[in-house]
């Protein structure tokens, strides 16, 4: 049959990325405790070369296909591996292409609760993604990144210090020191907040520890179950850790370098937060890019 | 040409609905204060008869395409006047057809703020249905569906006693008669509140009316530019008025007869109200149905 | 603590429907060959007598979580089951309730291919629904609801007409004999149908039976891994088989009853079908909703 | 009142971008021939020093409801002129920050049609985006980038020349030098292609220019309104002009020069191509960025 895919095209123009998108997976991954298989979409791509008119697209699908029925029987370390191999093997399938990248991203679930006894899965979100690169004498090298997302709870520090002004107007005992500390109105909100991390060559990160990075920089994670009294404490403690979209970002990107000492300085960091507003019909946003070396050298108040 | 449409289908099955869906048209509507052109999506549908193998679909694009080239010369009177003339040409050009549907929903902006000085342009959603019946005599009638959605913030009352309660044993100052009325925090959101009438024939409902109507019963609207005292200030007046969306969707249904003491007892309505929790990663929902006749009848405490 | 849901409203007003909705949870089924863990997204709703503030909605998320851990466990027997048996346990734990319902939707996979060989798991849509209902006496008795939805491809039959019409003008050998069934280029698309069916009590219904229903009435199903002739051979399929959306949902309705002989008359069936058109900028829709014994009596040309 | 924004954060940390996200507006322009009416989605940021616990984000919605605002009194010439006020003027009120992003998108609507009397208003995607930049003596200059997505057909040239050869062993006509310009059955589909060009200073350029440029590339345009002939037209059209993903976005990118002889060779041009895949569930995408420098030393076959 005529190999149409090969033929010249009529413009001889190399083309940065050529693939397959949102192609959906079952795929099973080995946790510390048990298998869990995740639902999964995938972009995979490889550049194109001018002198070739088509990608050779049927190759992605048909090498997804077996890395996914192999983790059926055999699990695969991590979503950001099975990254990792589909970005090296797209180039051993793909002679003429010299970068591969693969996407991917998952809903995830960990159990979480207010206590030992009421915990509940959560939801959250994976993500992963590789890139594979052939070295000038036929090598080929991946890079691999890792992102989770959470959603937690911020209250706004700004509202409730004008709240308080406020209602010390009307409530002149607000002003006393021992009311200083009472937890004062304000808006609070959803909280989505993402970071991904560049991995170091050979190294593998556990996303819950990046999950817990972000919950940590919230006002306060959030619960599926939450009795009376534990709704109230959380809503106290969201209150007694006020936080713009701004200090979300920045307690995260300055807590990562303590919670990761093993990284390199090198490694790449990328982080976004984003506020649900509940006074507004729109978001609010805060992101930023960084360096871990560079996340190290920030100070502290 | 041979007239596939025309032609006697495999299986000889009556269908309800047959149709084209999601198109998108600029559509101008005279306000009362000006003519404001709308980005409208809309659907229009007819049921198809037994005997014929396909309805023919051209004819809608065709209609839909005139009606919207006119109003941008001569604006109609408002959305669901515009699904009510399509529903009955529809009629008109399927001569098969016993049954038409239209559905449009387009996003709808109108001033609103915290003062007189303070006016933005806040998004609203506006819906409009309409069935088009052949009669047995021929003769065609159609009945409009006028909807509205509004975003705004409720504050939760449960979560607001239980943080009272629990702030008084560290706070005994609370329990004194002259802080009964302090607003004590509480878990705060995005309120997503959506109300349908069917309109009797020859009435027309300005959906401004319907959206006060919702923005009434949410614990605050919610605004786009909010400077500091505003915002603090929407933050009290929400705390102020803590709901539930059992509360916002029954003090929206007990509300409307009395906005609209024109329109008769068989007017049906149904409301749906979503918040978007900020302590939960989950919605939580209400809705109902009833005729403003049920509603009328409605005891309060 | 004060039990601000069991206050009594300001409106008194019984609601149709109080819940949580779009909370997302792993769920173990057993399939016949083997243990499925879905992503499911859930809605749970129960109804709200006139004398009562709030629902107990923590509730809710509680009892699914429970559910869902035991899945894990010990794997039920399909989504229906699960959302059969927490509209029932809804009931119990809402003793102010008379009706419940649960809706769950999720990504599904299964192996198909054009061949034996190659075989390639695809992404289906997989829903449920059950409601609870309190009878006089206080029994409570379920319904069930099983849904699934398949991306295929349809060619549509009239553009293949005027086509062949247009090209005999210019290429008259295709006025011979031996050419009529030659297939004759046509518009095709991605074809999204979806067919539900409410469950008799105690019946089980395995949803690849609908599936495999809605694939054999499409133009043809599609696939994840095609070679270079396997995409041709479903090209010539889908050409072979030209067919409007109303076709498809005919013969998929007119179908139905010759796969389930085992179901009865009164088992209500609904079906949408969508064709994503190539040549058009919306989509195309069909839809109809009948019981079998009226499909029992189609008859067929 | 308490200035909680210009406090100090706890982590001394410069923040990329801060901003609002997804806020709506109808913004009006002024088209060579009428004033159109969009309803825009946008985003405004500026980045935060270290020194500032937060962004005075109330500006930003202040600033672009005095916009929108100012023009349904006067128009503005384009959204991209929209966007490059509103990134320069975003600096002017944010005195601390050194660079802005605006990006807006809407839907947009020409008249387009198979003949002069067959015109109907077509979607489209219409996307700007500008960036404000303080220089080191305080002097504001701004970028602007102008973006175009059309939906349009193709047929894939691989599927067409396969299903050649298989038909030709049942109908050895094909094989007639008279046949082989026969256009023969593939699969076809949506195709939604997006270009974005970075406007040189000064420079305006009309967007359906970018819009006819990608309609251009793709196998057929397509249209709303098509009657039976017309919809045949169009699928020959696309058949006789097969195309692959790559086809689409190389001969869209060498074209560009040729359409925009007056941009320099700095300008930098972004393109994507995504096809919806009839036999495939999942999309087919194509994505390249170059300078139109590079774009013109493209040699063609």
């Amino acid at each position: 049959m005529k190999d149409v895919h090969a033929e010249a095209p009529r413009a001889g123009l190399t083309l940065g990325r050529v693939g397959i998108s949102g192609i959906a997976k079952p795929l099973s991954i080995q946790r510390p405790d048990r298998v869990v298989t995740l639902t999964v979409r995938f972009d995979l791509e490889v550049d194109l070369p001018a002198a070739r008119k088509g990608s050779d697209l049927s190759r992605n699908a048909e090498l997804l296909g077996e890395v996914v029925e192999e983790t059926l029987v055999q699990p695969l370390s991590s979503l950001e591996a099975a990254c990792g191999l589909i970005a090296s093997e797209l180039l051993r399938r793909h002679a003429y292409a010299t970068r591969s990248t693969v996407r991917a991203s998952a809903e995830y679930f960990r159990g979480r609760g207010t206590s030992a006894r009421r915990q509940s899965l959560e939801e959250y979100g994976l993500f992963a993604e590789a890139q594979g690169l052939r070295g000038p004498g036929g090598e080929i090298t991946t890079s691999r990144l890792l992102g989770g997302e959470a959603v937690g709870m911020t209250a706004c520090p700004c509202a409730m210090e004008t709240a308080r002004e406020l209602l010390s107007q009307e409530f002149p005992e607000l002003r006393e020191p021992r009311l200083a500390s009472l937890p004062i109105v304000s808006h609070n909100q959803r909280n989505r907040t993402r970071v991904t991390l560049r991995l170091p060559e050979g190294v593998e990160v556990e996303v819950d520890r990046l999950l817990d990075a972000i919950e940590a920089a919230q006002s306060s994670p959030t619960f599926a179950v939450l009795k009376r009294r534990d709704e109230a404490e959380v809503v106290l403690t969201a209150h007694r850790n006020p936080k713009f979209v701004e200090d979300v970002l920045r307690d995260l990107l300055y807590d990562l370098p303590k919670r990761f000492p093993e990284l390199p300085d090198a490694t790449h960091v990328a982080a976004e937060t984003r506020s649900e507003e509940s006074i507004h019909k729109y978001d609010v946003v805060a992101a930023h890019s960084a360096t871990l070396g560079e996340l190290r050298g920030i100070s502290r108040a």
